[in-house]
């Protein structure tokens, strides 16, 4: 039989890639531009970091294999340790804790265990992509909660939402795409729809160390959510460590014995070089990473005074956190041709906001995470284009 | 409502912690083991491999970023011509190779893509476990095809298995746990079979560099599997990289597409310091690597020539390749039971056979990984368990 294309599986057929992947490539195409598309911060891991991953791999045969299956101990104890320092949440760092590959792969373990065919995931909208596609991915279907026009994280709306079918409720703050910080009444809302329902929790707190107003609330410090949770952090944005891929979760035992089996086939360990830089840098000087917020806070008003003097042409919400904001152009153009003229004709980089679901039409998400001289650059570009 | 233990997926059910994982942590609480069980060769990453890491981390900010979603084109160019100098395999470094965590990864995405719920996986029997919980946790059913019982590969076993619902065979050569090297005549024939019945092949070269009496035949050698093939292949054991989480696959573009949208919502990219390496390793001197094997073999020898001095108490098949070794004891205690006396009485970590399904009974998987002090010691400890 002459090779055909082969059949795939529904899954397959239900997911896709997402936009903040597909805009860099296609800029790449173009050349020349300038980017407030990706979601990384500017840093550079800090010398710290790196030179006791350099130690480590000099000193310690040990550095560049296997570690145990849920991560090295002393950076699960670490973990349990802050998430009883900023969450009051007391975790065993031997059975309640998981060191991933990224927050990326914990949430997929998650939803793997947690979600079958039918089921419903309740995801506030605009939502981050890999959420949907994750609970998709899973067979599940997820359900669109929308926030409130101001981005803030609306209950009732989570309320509707809820069916027999409904599984669990993701929710992230800071969050991403619109930079909100949702507020604690909110949040207690969302937990206790979640006792109520019966429903479990995953509380995706990559962003939790860039709140820059007030501290974020998370749905990791409620006690009542303890034993329907899967909390998930990550070192990527708060430590500049997103190219060395760990992250952790906290379940309690039932659920984490579950993730693990998951885990086990689908990485074995997280990488042990990102592990010792973790453990580094989460047990280290702290200055650096409060210096890295300082930077991003900064940033956040470069952007919004750019904005301001675009409004003309682009409305936002101040961002209370993470390093996003959505951005509503005037029109009504899709936003996938938008952000492909804006990438041709000003040679910038945005991500279309449809790409995040229901309340990001006409709108473009813009990262302020790229370095003060790239942020003026983009928006310079954007006063030509839209003939400021 | 109380919290109650939650309600898990039926995939969760399905699968569970491979063996190889639950022993070193039983011979962590009994203490002072010496170990037979790890998947893992001694060696520590080669000077040259962490030089290169640590340079790059000094120099360029990038060296601890999100690299491309489908990895360094650097690292893809590499891959594509060592498949095409190894295995006479073009492939396209722009839409036809990815850069996984690991070969764990890039299995489990091409499984996910794959299978559909009910579809068949045949998988030779004994096999690698993890293949088998990918197999379930996409929902499919493995299928076995035992190995002839000097470990050959049965093309007709595997002709046998085909059903109307079998959409993929797995293949691995050198095989996990046997150390079993499959012949081209072998290989010819299931390749025969997976063309004649519409099969994709999944092709695990996880152990390629490591065929100790003349080079290993795989199936990515065949021009006609080419566009109905997933090719994976691993930094871990050629280049003692276990714990960077490298690996990559070649699959043709249609699966390619469809496996790239699961690794962005499973692992965003493979971690970018493991690339660094992963890239070095490859394009660097490779003595040290042709080092590894020679000591492999050797390593092979001493522990053929100490089980043939255990011949009254154990049996086996020399291995040609990787490095394991099936030994098979007298009487009918289970697998387990024999594998924790080992632990408590021997004080030796050895994987009780059944783990790798049928095939597998009153065996224990034996590595030869590890240097000759630790397989000195672990036989001789196996000589006083037995008596000898």
């Amino acid at each position: 039989m002459p090779a055909q294309t082969p059949r795939f599986s529904r899954r397959a057929g239900r997911i896709k890639i997402s936009a903040t992947k597909l805009m860099p490539m296609l800029a790449a195409e173009v050349g020349g531009c300038v980017s407030l598309g990706q979601g990384v911060p500017s840093f550079a891991t800090p010398g710290f970091v790196a030179d006791a991953v350099c130690d480590a791999l000099r000193r310690d045969p040990a550095a560049g294999k296997y570690s145990l299956q849920p991560g090295l101990p002393a950076l699960r104890r670490a973990v349990a340790g802050l998430f009883a320092r900023e969450k009051g949440l007391t975790a065993d760092p031997d059975s309640e804790i998981l060191i991933s590959v990224g927050a990326m792969e914990a949430l997929l373990a998650a939803m793997l265990v947690l979600v079958d065919e039918g089921d419903e995931v309740i995801v506030p909208a605009p939502y981050y992509p890999s959420h949907v596609e994750q609970v998709l991915l899973s067979g599940g279907r997820p359900v669109f909660a929308p926030l409130r026009p101001d981005f803030s994280l609306d209950p009732g709306a989570v309320a509707r939402a809820v069916t027999e079918k409904t599984r669990a409720v993701i929710i992230t703050s800071p969050h991403n795409p619109t930079g909100a910080v949702f507020a604690e009444a909110d949040l207690r809302a969302v937990a206790e729809i979640a006792v109520a329902h019966d429903l479990t929790v995953i509380c995706d707190d990559t962003y939790d160390s860039l709140s820059y107003d007030a501290p974020a609330t998370s749905l990791a410090m409620f006690p009542e959510l303890r034993e329907r949770m899967v909390a998930v952090g990550s070192f990527s944005k708060r430590f500049a460590l997103t190219g060395w891929r760990v992250g952790y979760a906290f379940a309690p035992r039932p659920i984490m014995d579950q993730m693990l089996k998951v885990h086990d086939c689908a990485a074995i360990c997280a990488p042990m070089p990102g592990q010792i830089a973790a453990l580094a840098a989460l047990t280290g000087p702290q200055d650096v990473f409060a210096g890295f917020a300082a930077a991003l806070s900064a940033r956040r008003d470069l952007a919004c005074r750019r904005l301001d003097a675009l409004s003309g042409h682009l409305s936002y919400v101040r961002p209370a956190g993470a390093f996003y904001i959505m951005a509503r152009y005037r029109g009504d153009a899709p936003p996938m041709d938008m952000a492909v003229r804006l990438i041709r004709e000003a040679h910038v980089i945005t991500i279309p906001g449809d790409a995040f679901g229901p309340g990001g039409e006409q709108s473009l998400r813009l990262s302020f995470g790229a370095d003060e001289a790239e942020l003026t650059e983009a928006f310079d570009r954007l006063d030509r284009f839209f003939g400021k």
